[in-house]
């Protein structure tokens, strides 16, 4: 504490980044990298873009990459927003559309940022619970709320809502915003963008992150309606004009522009996703229905926080929730099929199987 | 409006910044920008960052890039915040420290995004007028506020307070937040950092955008004692865990690598500077006293607003605010020498002299 802080500073519960540990060099499987490098031809645009022309303020608007990500979903550019990854994105969607007056919906069990974005901008919160089987219970998201938000698929429990259940949530939520977090959905999902047209209130939130390679260069993207994406703006503009530079509006433009790249290192994740899947089952694991770049494992008779200290030791990192519910559980980022492999011979080691 | 929007949204007026007309190519004198590009230790860190490794995430303390910046000022790195902008940077600590229940206190002519900021943070703020010759009257910031903020160089009006000045300030002041935004301090002003050590609750703001020729990178800094700086982390982590890419990071290093790139080029832009001000002087124009890399001048018998125009129909972009007491000004960033003749040539015609 400090006396020179505002009183929102004092209240607030800031949020853990996965550990990026530099004692040694690990197996990282948590913080759901993507294994495979970008696409050449991002690595390329940047080198291009890193000129003299860094003296120059980048364009306010991301024009050039609006029209890039409008032109891949087939969407005028003005249902789509970029911003300096799609976390910054979920703030300014919590400050532009939630309304403090009334509770914020989400799943008990998600993406732990969006209680601390809900502590910054002061937003009451009703944590839905999953079911057993970890799924989204859309009709207990009931319509007197200020917003809701659902990652699709739920992280860490990796599992997908379809997409006939995110219409039944927007049919019953018509008076406010319900956002769509799809950072995953590129491996196995079917993206909500094609409902925007239907209803003004959906706002999907998507990232290069994952699914691209880019969690270094910070870029993420929302579409919706014409109003929700001015609301958007009027926050940035409001906070900083500039969220994107140079090399990662360069690379991000690029990163459209090898749909082939794209396919074939998705591809490869989910096949390896699902072999790993198959490998921690009969190594007596159960496992969620993943349809994420990460699979969410757990023993029936070893602990969790135990497994996740062994396979630290060798040199594993993966992720573990100290918190109800999922305390049981390890949540493990799918890299190249060599780490894999030792993942699972870590994991035959411990399960002594 | 849109009833997707929260209260807050619809309150907003957001900020403008300088236009990026793409009409045609223009002398662009109107962002502040730098005319010499970044150092060529910038341009190749960012190339060689331009890898693989983009595929992971950042590190979120960026600490070798606080270590650079806390070496450049004989700082321990718990005193050193870095953001996505100097503009990021002020968000943050609009949130981090002033107290809504009192007036935050700015100049009544300042950078206009303060209030845009103050808004965005439900703050109430008191204007604190300039004098007649622009100076700001530090005796006025009495202390029963939630918090200051001043520009050193102040903009647009270029000019500098004195460091004994700041002390004042400070000393009126020690029971909120003071903050000195140092955009354009390297141009010939002295740094209130040296004060840190004495005042716990000053914080000065700095960016690469200016005298590092980086507003294309998107690169800030705090500087201010551990319980500030631990304030800005707190918001930050609340807000976005990654605000600064990999090459941003990489880049920025570089940038406090070149020492002699960097004092040779704000010698240069300080030299035209100077020589401009003699010349739009002789043309029958006042100057104010800059120590920034911009000039604020007025002439007494054509409007700021017509020239503004002629010098936009001839190609030459300068920034024209349409606020009280700076109508009649004009703020012009110094460019190269031969984009300056340029200007200087068409001021000749408008002025006719």
């Amino acid at each position: 504490m400090s006396k020179f802080w505002s009183p929102l500073t004092a209240s607030l519960v800031p949020y853990v980044p996965g550990e990026q540990p530099k004692d040694k060099t690990y197996i990282k499987l948590n913080t759901n990298e993507n294994p495979y490098p970008p696409s050449p031809k991002v690595i390329d645009a940047i080198k291009a873009a890193a000129n003299a022309d860094l003296r120059l303020y980048p364009d306010p608007t991301c024009e050039g990459l609006i029209q890039a990500a409008a032109a891949y979903y087939g969407l005028p550019a003005q249902q789509v927003f970029a911003g300096n990854g799609s976390d910054e994105i979920l703030a300014f969607a919590f400050a532009a559309f939630f309304d403090p007056a009334k509770k914020l919906l989400f799943p008990d069990i998600t993406y732990s940022f969006y209680k601390v974005y809900a502590k910054l901008y002061g937003l009451q919160t009703e944590l839905i619970p999953l079911d057993e089987q970890f799924n989204v219970q859309v009709d207990r998201f009931h319509s007197d709320n200020g917003g809701v938000i659902i990652p699709n698929p739920n992280a860490p429990t990796a599992q997908l809502l379809p997409l006939d259940e995110i219409r039944a949530l927007l049919e019953n939520n018509p008076n406010q915003a319900v956002v769509i977090d799809e950072a995953y959905i590129d491996f196995g999902g079917e993206s909500a963008v094609q409902l925007i047209s239907e209803y003004p209130n959906l706002l999907v939130v998507q990232t290069l992150s994952k699914s691209r390679s880019l969690a270094g260069l910070r870029v993420g993207f929302a579409f919706g309606s014409e109003e929700l994406i001015e609301g958007l703006n009027r926050i940035k503009n409001s906070f900083n004009s500039y969220t994107l530079d140079r090399l990662a509006l360069a690379g991000a433009v690029a990163s459209f522009e090898d749909e082939a790249y794209f396919r074939e290192t998705t591809a490869k994740v989910i096949a390896t996703r699902e072999r790993v899947t198959e490998q921690v089952i009969s190594l007596g694991f159960k496992a969620t229905e993943s349809k994420a770049n990460f699979v969410f494992i757990s023993h029936p008779s070893i602990a969790a926080k135990g497994i996740f200290q062994q396979l630290r030791d060798r040199g594993v990192l993966v992720r573990y929730f100290d918190q109800p519910r999922i305390n049981e559980y390890l949540r493990v980022s799918i890299g190249t099929d060599e780490e894999m492999d030792a993942l699972i011979a870590a994991l035959r080691e411990i399960a002594g199987s």
